[in-house]
């Protein structure tokens, strides 16, 4: 599945450690965020943003109102934003590099799509980025093997598969996690509350790189934004693999089919109930979603019958979806110009990652 | 202390397998590397050599006849030979990185005094090829976290220090060391026998990669010299802590002073007898080596005394190290032309490191 580049983690365990996320942990990073939302409208130009995927397959709607549409308003709102596609940590085989420059393609794609303007962000793979890498061999000597191995993922890896299944890739992804932050200073990372406790490895390499060579790395804060809970068609969790989510490239007509099968219950009346009826209430938020609306409202407008709870979504999403899919196609007749965005989003990132090396050499001692 | 970039593992356990160098590998990696120097002789162009040191602090005889002399040896037989300064391995503090400008420095000035001839051979240090750095992370994917706790190095720190002293960095390690010698793609590694094992993670590495990716990199080569064993005036293992080796840059009157003070023994008549008269054995051997003679023969001219066979030392080491303190003398002279080297060897790995890394984007199809 497509995720956002800090999701590959057990929620509410603390990667450096290892301690659970408490309540009160919870209601410091609410409030901090809550802070920070009002420095981003005051003074957008003192934050730079990094975000991104994985790129394993298309995004979905799920994508959509989980994350990009964060990334999009706080372009919007001025903010610098930095886009990665972490191809590195999809590494796989030769079958998934065959199709690795189209699954990158289609990411970009969908970025387009929902208005990240590449004159304003930068979009850039790591892979395409040297400098940025280079910085996980200081990072490493900063972080301790029992530090790496409270992380949440790799435990769960240890726990679930045989040890020999994690690759030393994965055992150290968190710090590469902090190249792809620190490489261009960012100093805001938005994340779910789930994936709070990830960005510690990050704000540990900052402090613990500071402390020991100078100052060179701001210590990135994490911006909370919650995700509206939208399960797929068939009433699981959204999954490109389950065929069960509304690809930000799907046609009109393959949405209204997804739709039409969606699952609902035996009750006629429509209500917004996530907790009793997660499959109703899924669609009602989504139509809401895609309206601007609160989904108590939708519901009870809808009134009864599942067919005119998928009328409605299905509309909805259409017509949410039209701007979208018409700037889509058009960026995705013209692939000389989507690479020519990856191209140059990747120089800008270079340049930026040489500058901070060129900082990291100096503080270290390894300028010659 | 100075060490060879393989030397950092315990003896005779294979980094991979995890099981012991048995005396039949031994022989057939003796065997193998004499194939070797006889094909070195018939055509050293289809050969490149990786080599190189940690910067910890200025090298000594014992470096020189141990390895350095056998890099001259083969760049002067006609191989391309890539020195690494492996500045990454040896991240401490703030202390360090700021004199480790100078100790890279000083090192380059020890290769420039024994014969590494900066036209012929790559000189640079790794921390200045990004491009290097990165192979880094997909090399990661390759091995186990499994196989990086099986390292002997990884094993010893944690048996001997507590494991959170271990850090990610050396755990890695050994995979940053298949990025450094197959960077260049090179094919020869001048290892002594108990680094044997350590190329094997080199080995597999490219083994592995071009199994998944299709074929990129050669799997080097173990070329095995023999080290002579040299002790330290007090008839320790020579280590610039102990004050008990003569550094390449010292001076004749430093140099007589320190074997004056050598430790000896009891016995007036000078044998050569590594066995049962370490010291004095490794003073006639010194005196053998730098004559170019046979330690026997050399005891038996000195004939009695301890004075007598100081005297020979002395005479043959300051005879031996005059035109290498000369040249030494005269780039040191001249740090605009040192740093020259550098930046132009760092410059020349550097267009090894992304011709290379090109085909491995090509290979894995992140080439975008």
């Amino acid at each position: 599945m497509q995720t956002d580049i800090l999701t590959r983690a057990t929620p509410t365990a603390d990667t450096i450690t290892g301690t659970a996320l408490t309540t009160d942990s919870l209601a410091v990073a609410r409030r901090r965020s809550a802070e920070l939302e009002e420095r981003i409208r005051r003074e957008p130009g003192s934050f730079r943003v990094l975000t991104g995927d994985r790129p394993t397959g298309p995004l979905h709607l799920g994508h959509y109102f989980g994350t990009l549409r964060n990334r999009v308003r706080l372009q919007d709102a001025g903010v610098e934003t930095f886009v990665l596609v972490a191809d590195y940590q999809v590494l796989t085989d030769r079958d998934v590099a065959e199709r690795q420059a189209e699954t990158v393609e289609e990411l970009l794609l969908d970025h387009l799509a929902v208005g990240i303007d590449p004159e304003r962000s930068v979009i850039f793979a790591h892979s395409a980025v040297p400098a940025l890498n280079q910085l996980l061999l200081p990072f490493l000597s900063l972080v301790s093997v029992a530090e790496l191995q409270r992380n949440p993922t790799v435990k769960d890896e240890i726990a679930h598969s045989r040890q020999s299944a994690v690759s030393g890739l994965m055992f150290t992804y968190p710090v590469h996690q902090a190249a792809d932050i620190l490489f261009c200073k960012a100093n805001l990372v938005p994340v779910g509350q789930d994936q709070l406790p990830h960005l510690e490895v990050t704000r540990t390499v900052a402090r613990r790189f500071d402390d020991r060579y100078g100052p060179v790395f701001p210590v990135p804060d994490a911006l909370l934004s919650e995700a509206p809970l939208l399960l797929g068609t068939d009433g699981t969790k959204m999954s490109k693999s389950r065929g069960n989510s509304i690809a930000l490239g799907a046609t009109a007509d393959a949405t209204a089919k997804l739709i039409k099968g969606a699952r609902t219950d035996a009750e006629r009346h429509i209500t917004y109930d996530p907790e009793h009826r997660p499959e109703v209430s899924s669609l009602v938020l989504l139509a809401a979603l895609c309206e601007g609306g609160d989904p108590h409202a939708v519901a009870e407008e809808i009134g009864g019958g599942a067919a005119a709870l998928k009328r409605r979504v299905t509309e909805s999403v259409n017509t949410f979806m039209a701007p979208m899919r018409a700037r889509r196609a058009a960026y995705a007749k013209d692939r000389t110009y989507l690479r020519e965005v990856l191209r140059s989003g990747n120089e800008r990132a270079g340049a930026v990652a040489e500058a901070t090396l060129a900082e990291v050499r100096q503080a270290m001692g390894t300028h010659y």
